[in-house]
């Protein structure tokens, strides 16, 4: 059905990840389109050429990002211009549009800028809100053509307002509704088999796919038909019967990040928050305040990497440190309940772990990590963890941990 | 000269982004090989057949990734074993590695796995020391296909070893000596006007590469040529060249991560660091403890976001928070020099600003960041810096400059 050809150099040589195609990809699938190749090709006319002949050759729609630059220009208006057999024409409004957009940012418009107001003769016209490079829609026989910019933040914009309601209303797919479940702490191949007779059981309009991350799976139903209501009916009487099958290690129903999905929870409780790391390094931290606000409730970390500020800033045990070592149930729950109390703060967490890859022993290897969570009563919960080897995947694991399995204790009441 | 081809659906629907095809193009152009095309398909057997077919056509090298997972073993290899019009046999070799491999990981081989060790008879196989599927490489005319598993581990260890190896062995590109110089708050327009006759002077077998990053620069020269030794020695008088004319906005010479260039650094000084952050959150520190071995000189960080641990733990005067505001300069020195005497640490930095999206003010804007940096004198230094309107980028950038600075002032002997 439909198409990506991305044009550029950068993506070629590697110096650039192509992200526009999983991103037109992802959303594509969910407004109810099939994307069936994606070709990445050099700022050459004669590659493009190719790419945009077989494409329409085998596709409906083909949506292409890049080569738009003021720059080089020329290269992909012309292709397309010559694949159309049209020519290129200087368009008023599009020029207002490039005057607006660069007012105040540069001095005079150059020739180049000027240049970016010619458009092939056939096109329909899109205006680019976020940029100056037009987009250009063109429509043969019952099939389109889509040239966009590729900076993301354009190219995402265009497509969510324009691009795609456009196609549903040019082909309609039908009517997709989405349901996605965040289930943490269960291997995918245990979940599966969990689910199995649940599975057996969905309705053919319902598919699932398991989106795994580092810890976290995400379960998304998605069904396809022509009434969203009923849609809508059937994918919740699904999770209806799946939520106990799977319990309490669902931790959010919003295809959200870990943080935003802690963040929206603990904003609500009115309480406060404040954090003791060892092992997570700062990034527990970084979680939290990445999401905007997390002033309202955050009073803050105390990262103790070294044993001394341990002691003096958290009021661990010198004893127990030399005896359990920093890795251990009786120093982190220390941490927990020091930072609660140096902070005031309502909640804290600590970690303490060995994030590798050196530091590991024959009692505690590598991965072992335990988090502490003290509560307002004063009570103090901790758990020992087994991650694994990869430095970085062990301090991404221990921080979505530490803040998944504290929004679950507070909902269960047990802290 | 070369076309990859990545096979998968999660790459369609956007589930997973195509990071293969960059980091192989990287490496094949730094190995002399230039990617002509790059073709995502499904794991349909006719698509894999035309992009394979199309592919071959336009490349002499054309390499495979992904649809050899032992659930749908049969579609990549059949489609192979038809393209080339041979059959499927059972290798003894690879089966052997399959069951070295699940040894300990799975209680009895089943046929999924058994059938791993399958593979057409008219290619050359190489082992795959870190997973089941076998890679196989096919010489036609003066031509090759190489088939690689999806994950990028496995395929990274043996593109590494014994592709590239081979191909260059095959087709001789030449040598290639690169030199990365690492710029750092110099915006790409004004770098490129710095350079501008210095690169119209560049000799013919010298390229030079722009590659931007928020707040940073890598330059990258490339030669090619028969000789690495005359290669080296070009480029090394086109750096020492080069030095004079950006001169202290270059921190390193390898192409290495900001925090891996600092640690790296700092590490040789033998002194110890301590942190205080407000804006940054968590991710300076973060930054620090993301390379292993932290521990031997860093001894934490104090992330103050609330105006109370900014007093209570770091001793900033209240009537200056008041006064001044946290985002000022007066706090920002106070927070370093706090942090240097709590933790008793040689060197502090401490960072406060409006990462956003809100808390900007007329005069303090979002992007506003104060940063601190106090040495083992006593001494504090501090700048203030605009960074931008995107919090996620402003606390990026924020960390990387903090640790980048101080390895300058440290080394100029400013601090």
């Amino acid at each position: 059905m439909v198409e990506i050809i991305t044009i550029g150099d950068e993506l070629l040589i590697g110096q650039v990840v192509d992200t526009n195609s999983a991103w037109i990809g992802k959303e594509l699938s969910q407004a109810g389109f099939d994307v069936q190749r994606i070709t990445s090709v050099s700022d050459k006319k004669q590659e493009i050429q190719e790419a945009l002949e077989s494409a329409t050759r085998r596709a409906k729609v083909v949506l292409m990002t890049g080569g738009l630059g003021p720059t080089r220009d020329d290269i992909t208006k012309m292709t397309l211009c010559e694949f159309f057999e049209t020519k290129l024409v200087f368009n008023e409004e599009v020029f207002e549009d490039i005057q607006q957009f660069l007012k105040g940012r540069v001095k005079n418009i150059n020739t180049l800028n000027h240049d970016q107001a010619l458009v092939p003769e056939k096109c329909k016209v899109i205006r680019n809100t976020m940029g100056t490079a037009p987009i250009m829609w063109f429509d043969y026989n019952d099939s389109v053509v889509v040239s966009m910019p590729g900076v993301p933040s354009e190219m995402k914009e265009v497509m969510t307002k324009e691009i795609i309601p456009r196609l549903r209303e040019k082909y309609q797919p039908g009517v997709i509704v989405h349901k996605t479940l965040l289930v943490h702490n269960i291997p995918e191949a245990v979940l599966a088999e969990m689910l199995t007779e649940w599975e057996d059981a969905l309705p053919a309009e319902i598919k699932l796919a398991y989106l795994p991350a580092p810890g976290r799976i995400r379960l998304r139903l998605s069904a396809r038909g022509k009434d969203s209501k009923i849609l809508e009916k059937s994918i919740q009487d699904q999770v209806d019967a799946l939520m106990p099958v799977i319990g309490e290690n669902i931790y959010g129903e919003d295809d959200l990040p870990a943080a935003e999905v802690f963040s929206g929870f603990f904003r609500k409780t009115g309480k406060s928050l404040a954090l003791a790391e060892s092992c997570s390094g700062g990034y527990l931290a970084h979680l939290v305040t990445s999401v905007a606000g997390a002033s309202d409730y955050f009073r803050g970390s105390i990262v103790s990497y070294s044993n001394e500020m341990k002691e003096q800033l958290l009021g661990v045990n010198g004893k127990d440190l030399e005896r359990y070592g920093a890795v251990s149930q009786q120093v982190v729950e220390q941490m927990a309940g020091g930072a609660r109390k140096v902070t005031g703060a309502d909640y804290a967490i600590a970690t303490s772990g060995i994030a590798g890859p050196g530091g590991g022993t024959r009692e505690k290897p590598v991965g072992t990590v335990w988090i502490a969570w003290a509560g307002p009563h004063n009570d103090v919960l901790s758990k020992c963890f087994q991650f694994g080897k990869v430095r970085e995947r062990n301090i991404l694991r221990t921080s979505e941990t530490a803040l998944i399995e504290l929004m679950q204790m507070i909902k269960q009441g047990k802290l």
